[in-house]
């Protein structure tokens, strides 16, 4: 399901370019090179949540935090980069969930995920898939836009 | 899955109204009403592909296809409804969708769907949820918006 939903992400941003990934469609909007770097980010928080047992530190807080939020400090900073700056990302991300989930087992997968009790790890990694399918659906509907604001 | 991303459906169109509903943000765009319209009758088609394994009859195709497609069709006559009218729809729909599940086992899921050959149940009811997520980020993005045309 990882697997399907990223195919289906990296189809919706095909060639884009830095301009059309740093589009910004309203005052509102995150442009789609933004909703990549979120992609990410949320990717490699539940790695850290699932795999290493623990919260973000104040570091990767720091770190990642405007790609995990979004919004103004988004649109002000996540831009200006190629489609492959961000695929660079996704696919070394993906790769370590890869790697981590086939060395873990299905009873893993139905554990708690200790520093947040209220899911298990199985749900944690729907979640991931889901936000990321959520995510394709504004890129989609922004792609088909991309230059061409309402009158 | 089915029942999470639903919940967050319901929860991203709460207390809408049938202009909020039926509100177009642009040209091309879809009203929340019709999204929602057409992620019960997506829900509908994979009922009849994997629980009835044909395709849809060309009566039904006739009845289920503006909501399935969208597009022009949808924005001229899926429209005018309360949010109970569309919460309705989707209660009947997913009632048959558990109660037919829960008749089946796991085998059942991984069986090819005989119309569709190159996609298991699993994969089927995977995408049914898949497809919603999608829309849901949609009617999140539009609903930020509703009355706020761009300038």
């Amino acid at each position: 399901m990882l697997s399907y939903a990223r195919s289906t992400t990296l189809a919706a941003v095909e060639g884009l370019t830095i301009a059309e990934l740093d589009y910004l469609h309203d005052a509102k909007s995150n442009s789609i090179g933004a909703l990549l770097a979120h992609i990410a980010s949320v990717e490699r928080s539940y790695q850290v949540l699932t795999f290493e047992e623990r919260l973000l530190s104040p570091q990767e807080n720091e770190l990642w935090s405007t790609a995990l939020k979004l919004g103004a400090n988004g649109r002000r900073s996540l831009r200006g980069c190629p489609l492959e700056h961000y695929l660079e990302e996704l696919t070394a991300v993906r790769r370590v969930t890869l790697e981590t989930l086939a060395a873990r087992d299905d009873a893993w997968l139905e554990r708690t995920v200790s520093p947040a009790p209220k899911i298990n790890a199985h749900w944690a990694w729907f979640h991931v898939a889901e936000d990321e399918i959520n995510h394709r659906g504004q890129i989609r509907w922004l792609r088909a836009r991309l230059g061409k604001r309402d009158i």
